[in-house]
């Protein structure tokens, strides 16, 4: 009989938190879809200040906007770290051209980020057109010595989540052009890592390393590179040449900040919940979903826990990250001051995958604990079909945590995957690809999360 | 140890089949994401068709390219089941302003389906904004006479499922201007059934019975119901006027076609798994998520069905039906002859909620049959992110198939909610909306399930 009391009284404790855990998301998220701030602080980012490419001065604004949004918003602390960051802008319009003949076919190319530019008058030369690194590895010296390579393996559209589409492409531009160099290449182009058929050039880091060398690497459209693939294969190959100009630079480097706010624990205000987006933006367009989406959802997140007088437990920081897109240098600050602050990291949120309707979270933790979250907030997360708690990773921008600060469990948030790599990188991500109702969605799950983290922990 | 062998041959049995299926699943996906066709066949029905109200001649060009469409693909039978359907028309474009004194202020309306017009100078009228017919009916007669009633409940956005928010703002719009014409108001201005603040009117049928008394009816955009609302929140009553004009018509009915092509069943042709959308469409707009989407889905799940030589046991058939907006005849209709045909039907899917990218289906079924869906099905639908198998309702055209025909189980296709009732009814829902893989993933996600009912059954 005592045994069963018990049990019962197991039972319904176990039932009343989880009633208090459901109704405080209720809360959060009737305050994120009535009251949600997100949408008119990413039309400020995006319409006001725009592309934000860190070293810029639009980088800067954004840092100062970032800043008075949360001392705004009347957060505990808002402060910001200093980091240097590189300094690269593209110049002029990049032109590029397909060569048959006497004829010269205009396409649209886009300077691969922290690329060279070509001499003044462009880069004219053979294309050899490969599906791989290593193919062309197996071509070598003699057959690539100066020419342009064309990587040009498609995104294959069967993978589900199209982040993995990304990843299997995505060597071509990371690396490609530092291993053309390596043998003689004189130029590289590579196929926009894009699952959509359209005429935008993504950019997009791409290898430079001191000592390394370099050659002009530009991204072209995928139907631009449809295009030459096509012409590459009906005509003899001396007849088809490309010639691409671009007079992109490295400027020496800037000094600039990550924007940081914090609701101070009650209890434990040296342990810290992180969730953040990176506030730098590539150049070509408003950076709405890479990753403006990510810094207002961020944001938001604390709005909304602030706006429903929730006094977290441990620290919880909104981080606007600096320099995601080509160094992650405000990243690497963050863990490296973490460390020296002798910070105690509970979990940091990424939020960098697009504004898109949520699905879930990626915890980058033991199966187990990844079962143990599952068993005990899948049910909390249904409800808002959120509830995708799936083993995953982190984000660029947290990485560097792992290394300086022990037993942080990182985490990053999942939306739906299928549109963003049509936009990534490209002049198309501006605020009216933003979704109001979708953003607002993906701040309160990620209110949420920290919510449960503060109350519950991890592990 | 008879009993232990004998538990490993159903264990590895069912281990076995449940890979089968994870396979057949995995070659419906890449079939759909490497060689889907319907993208190119919805920018035909959108772009070279368009708008196709039961009884245009437009409605009856898509009855021709649907049965075009499906012989082309070389199904076991394509044919067209006859039925009269309303022919309603909306005349010239409509007008609506508030009148403000001497002021005269233009707001977006449009007529709802089957409303009649006003008098050819336009109706002009004090205005009475309530946000419920209790509220009206309240007020009654004396009040509500000679007006224009002004139905302003705003779609509720803390539903998380935005069906949940059209349901709970419609009956605004499917009873309030009946409602209205009982109490003798002389017109009704209903808010656009719609989460979004725009300036886009949102038409849709309003309840027309024959013998019923009807007033002039019309939807009025979001941003246009807040401002008049707030026009009649500063001034006094009198100063206020609203004046609309329509040219609505009701012409005889036509002739008109439901389209099915069908995979006649290897072991029971006479045993039926139904999959179908509404050819039909408002005449706004193009019909592209409403329900052009559903529609080439249908016609793509049997393709590739086809495409991988899969060979059903049951007959499948891809059903367009016509006058889903503004009557069901064609749902009617299709029912009405399973029952006179003495056809066994084992499901109906209804895909009517947009070409979104999936989230699952919904089971108008007992949670012990959800139950066993789920527990058999949930792990195969997890890979493709379309696993929400939940106790659902079926859908307009398909509803009637339960008076018809015993023991049928009707299934929604349930595609993410969140931007649907932005574009329903509008002039935006245009092919532009629709994302290739979105709709590739739905018609992916139905192919799977015919296929596992075929195999399996539901019960």
């Amino acid at each position: 009989m005592k045994k069963l009391l018990l049990s019962a009284a197991i039972l319904f404790g176990t039932l009343s938190l989880q009633a208090q855990d459901s109704l405080m998301m209720r809360k959060i998220y009737d305050e994120a879809l009535v009251n949600g701030q997100g949408y008119e602080n990413l039309r400020y980012l995006c319409k006001k200040i725009g592309p934000r490419l860190s070293g810029s001065p639009n980088a800067q604004k954004a840092v100062e906007w970032g800043k008075k949004l949360m001392e705004d918003y009347g957060f505990d602390r808002v402060y910001l770290q200093e980091v240097m960051v590189p300094h690269w802008v593209r110049g002029a319009k990049e032109q590029g051209a397909i060569i048959d003949g006497n004829k010269k076919i205009s396409v649209p190319i886009c300077a691969l980020g922290m690329s060279i530019a070509t001499p003044a008058a462009g880069i004219t030369a053979n294309v050899i057109e490969v599906k791989s690194i290593k193919e062309m590895q197996d071509l070598g010296e003699s057959v690539i010595k100066g020419k342009i390579v064309f990587f040009n393996r498609p995104f294959d559209p069967r993978y589900i989540e199209t982040g993995q589409g990304y990843g299997a492409a995505g060597d071509q531009r990371f690396v490609g052009p530092a291993e053309a160099a390596k043998l003689g290449a004189v130029g590289a182009i590579v196929r926009s890592l894009s699952p959509a058929l359209d005429n935008y050039p993504h950019t997009g880091g791409t290898l430079s390393e001191p000592g390394t060398k370099m050659i002009p690497a530009a991204a072209i459209s995928t139907m631009a590179a449809d295009k030459l693939s096509g012409m590459l294969r009906l005509r003899k190959l001396p007849l088809i040449k490309f010639w691409f100009k671009q007079s992109c630079q490295t400027l020496p480097e800037v000094k600039s900040y990550n924007v940081i706010g914090e609701l101070t624990g009650t209890d434990y205000p040296k342990k810290v919940i992180t969730v953040g987006g990176h506030l730098d933006s590539w150049d070509l367009a408003e950076g709405a979903h890479d990753d403006g989406t990510g810094i207002v959802q961020s944001a938001e997140a604390l709005r909304i826990l602030k706006a429903l007088n929730y006094k977290p437990k441990n620290s919880v920081r909104a981080v606007f990250f600096m320099n995601e897109e080509n160094g992650t240098r405000g990243g690497l600050k963050y863990a490296e001051l973490a460390a020296k602050n002798k910070e105690d990291h509970i979990a940091a949120i990424e939020t960098d995958e697009g504004g898109f309707v949520p699905r879930g979270f990626g915890f980058d933790a033991s199966p187990e604990v990844v079962a143990k979250i599952n068993k005990n907030w899948k049910k909390l997360f249904e409800p808002y079909e959120a509830d995708r708690l799936v083993k995953g990773e982190g984000g660029t921008d947290i990485e560097p945590l792992k290394e300086t600060v022990p037993n942080i469990t990182l985490i990053s948030f999942l939306p739906d995957s299928q549109r963003y790599f049509d936009l990534h990188h490209t002049a198309a991500d501006v605020f009216e690809k933003v979704h109001k109702r979708e953003l607002e969605l993906g701040a309160a799950a990620m209110a949420s999360l920290i919510y449960l983290i503060d109350q519950h922990g991890l592990k």
